[in-house]
């Protein structure tokens, strides 16, 4: 029998069990984001239990014409998941890290593991899987993989598809494709897995991937630092990169507003300075080899040296008003919690006037001049709550505006984002498209990359099954 | 008056002048590859001066039906610019640098540039483009791209993609797509970069390209290894990378039969070791921290002393037999010189049997020890002539055989690829498809990744005009 006579949910049943085909009022946890915002009623939710199930729902969804929306942890921040009267395919249920090889520095993980799970899961080998954010402990890693997810180690070790090595995915006809590899080098025709990553689910639905992972730093050396500006930092970071040889794993902005508002929203939070400073970078730099990890005589660490003196010659240069380095694990702790809180300090009101844009670095002092202008002409008593993940050119620009007016937030946002366009800038950084940033798509993106995508779209997927609406503007 | 109704030769002078269109024996240099070999005779060289005369030739090859194979130094080595028939479309005249920004350290550089003179550009700011191979001299940009080049530093630096941040291309309808992207973060759909790189030109003209530079080292530290076997090599590898925190930018490999011919080619070379030895590495460290370059007290250099030490600890363990640490430049050059004379010494003697290969990292030894056993069976006369990039699991297999048979000379050939594929290899690690390794692609590519790469190729280019019949098997 030809399971097209049945019920789309008896379908669903047939293939992944009755148990895992949610309908009604149980969909609604799936059909939630993060933020708690209501994506839409979904025909239901299926939850598959191995890449075979995944290949059948896609066949049944182009058999029967049924849009197909994949899901990971719900931590997207653009719509991407939204699943309104489509069925949303959970991948929750695979899980399995299939193998880790620490010789080769390698894992073998499944699109639903949890990204907090595989970094526990590799810390028993002493390695780290460097794909680290906010919302690690509820994103999985074939959201991680679909959105190209950056995150705050991303200057030392790359966005989410440097750090994947091979792939396995699910076509929209339903054909598996596996490109699992494990080597450093193979030039066997087109990259399809750099054309997966990235794609938020419209060109294939990723069931695993080969990550690459690297050595657990054995030392850190923190500090939270008060820069004379921006570009005065980004002088801190490039001494840093050099002094260090590349061991600046994270170098995050928040402006003074920021650290005022995380405060306001933990109010036992401590001050990172005595005075609050205009300009404030968490400094973190990871020490792999010994020479920089191993106490010296005096008991002082290496790195922690070498981070000390860099930042004192940064303070005679005047580029540096204060520094604090963590001296335990804990204080290293409260310098990211302030940071990470990013999300939740932005909830604390509404509305919120946001956006995730990216410039080169060397235009970002120019970037936030902009910025701080258009808000002065526009709003003057928004409050700027933006971070940035300033070692990569990223801003997550962020204001509650003082006026009501939502055609005005409008406005702020377009002119921002105009901003960036003109600075040679992306109007998406790592959050991705989604539904949010369709317009930006078909106002900024060239114009024949767009039709080229389409064209691609067309060709792997020409019922339209998979994750439509999403990444490419209707045009 | 529409150029359609002109000759071929008449039209495609139109477009880029008639003094840079070339027919008849003035096509020779270009259709020879760097072996001499002779890829059929081309209906016309094409010169084009801009992107602009890039795209109305594509127009123009659409119009009319005709392939186009896009061309860069010549020194590939598959066939993907054999051209009998078709246009041969030059990149040599586009060679602009045109732009190094320092502080960015990025370079926007035209697809004609030659690899040693872009070295030879950002050498002056003290920065390096890490894409270092034999044919640095003759290759050019567009071509390095468009087969994603590895060579010797990709263990530390990536392959060509990875250098890569931005791109503009001409795809196959004509339309110019501008990608040209210096940013570290840009998530705003499919990932056209990584699709055009490595397409082989079937799928664009790559024009230009963004690149990341790198600090020049401020000093190496050179050696000359030779270990029991490579599985202690690769332990003294994991070694380094550990010890020196990521500075190592090559670990290469040379059989005894290799530096045995490499003398036989050039009697003037020096011996690497009192003694042969079987497993020949040549391993660098690229110093970039002041900690590591600036000589201590005694005169000693840090990131030296830092090899001395592993080796030594190497020494003990029984891990490796002898060493020579390059004590002045042009001892480090005479190291560089025999691997990198791998390729003229292949050229020594005809027949040669040899593939480009990748398997993973701790698999190398079994791959080693399997080929041994089949050219033990096949032709145990046969003299190995093979070099690795031993850090990127990466062979280039190569044997002169005794026996002159050439049906054993391809059942050598499978024999090799089959062992490859068996252990999760690839049978085109660095050097592409082009037209020579359309076998293996049928045989060994997963279905539905050769079925995806065929759609996008319909896809993008409906009339196959742009290097039809490289890198995707007729089927």
């Amino acid at each position: 029998m030809s399971t097209d006579t049945l019920t789309p949910i008896d379908a669903l049943s047939a293939i992944v069990g009755a148990a895992h085909v949610l309908t009604g009022d149980a969909t609604d946890s799936h059909a939630r984001d993060w933020a708690g915002e209501h994506q839409g009623t979904p025909l239901a939710v299926v939850r598959p239990g191995s890449t075979k199930e995944v290949s059948e729902v896609l066949k049944w969804a182009n058999r029967t014409g049924t849009a197909i929306v994949p899901r990971g942890g719900g931590t997207g921040l653009t719509g991407a998941t939204a699943a309104g009267g489509a069925v949303l395919l959970s991948m929750e249920r695979m899980r399995a890290i299939r193998e880790i090889r620490p010789e080769a520095r390698v894992a073998v993980v499944e699109a639903g593991a949890i990204l907090s799970t595989i970094h526990d899961a590799v810390a028993e080998h002493d390695l780290i899987f460097p794909l680290f954010f906010g919302a690690r402990g509820s994103a999985m890693l074939g959201g991680a993989l679909s959105t190209n997810a950056g995150g705050s180690n991303v200057l030392r070790y790359g966005n989410t598809r440097d750090l994947c090595l091979g792939i396995e995915a699910v076509l929209p006809d339903g054909q598996i494709v596996n490109l699992m590899s494990q080597l450093h080098k193979d030039n066997s025709g087109y990259n399809l897995r750099q054309l997966l990553v990235g794609a938020e689910g419209t060109l294939g639905v990723i069931t695993a991937a080969v990550l690459r992972l690297y050595p657990r730093p054995r030392a850190y050396a923190t500090a939270m630092v008060a820069a004379r500006d921006v570009s005065a930092a980004l002088r801190l970071l490039n001494r840093l990169k050099t002094e260090s040889g590349g061991a600046v794993e994270a170098f995050e902005y928040m402006p003074g507003s920021y650290v005022a508002a995380h405060m306001a929203r933990f109010p036992e939070a401590r001050a990172p300075f005595d005075a609050p400073h205009d300009v404030n970078i968490l400094i973190e730099l990871g020490a792999t080899a010994p020479r920089d990890a191993i106490p010296a005589e005096d008991g002082t660490l290496p790195i922690a040296t070498l981070l000390e003196t860099a930042l004192a010659d940064a303070f005679e240069a005047g580029e540096i008003l204060d520094a604090v380095v963590a001296q335990s694990d804990s204080q290293r702790m409260e310098m990211w919690a302030r940071r990470e809180a990013s999300a939740e300090v932005c909830l604390l009101r509404e509305p919120l006037v946001h956006n995730d844009v990216a410039v080169p670095l060397d235009r970002m002092q120019e970037l936030l001049d902009e910025i701080a202008a258009i808000i002065a002409r526009l709003d003057p008593g928004a409050q700027d709550i933006s971070v940035a993940h300033l070692g990569d050119g990223n801003l997550h620009f962020a204001v509650w505006p003082e006026n009501p007016d939502p055609a005005l937030h409008h406005t702020i946002h377009m002119a921002v984002e105009e901003a960036v366009v003109a600075l040679g800038g992306s109007f998406s950084a790592e959050h991705g498209i989604g539904t949010e940033k369709l317009p930006e798509m078909q106002a900024f993106k060239d114009p024949a990359a767009l039709a080229a995508m389409r064209a691609i779209k067309q060709a792997l997927d020409p019922k339209g099954i998979l994750n439509p609406g999403k990444l490419i503007p209707a045009g």
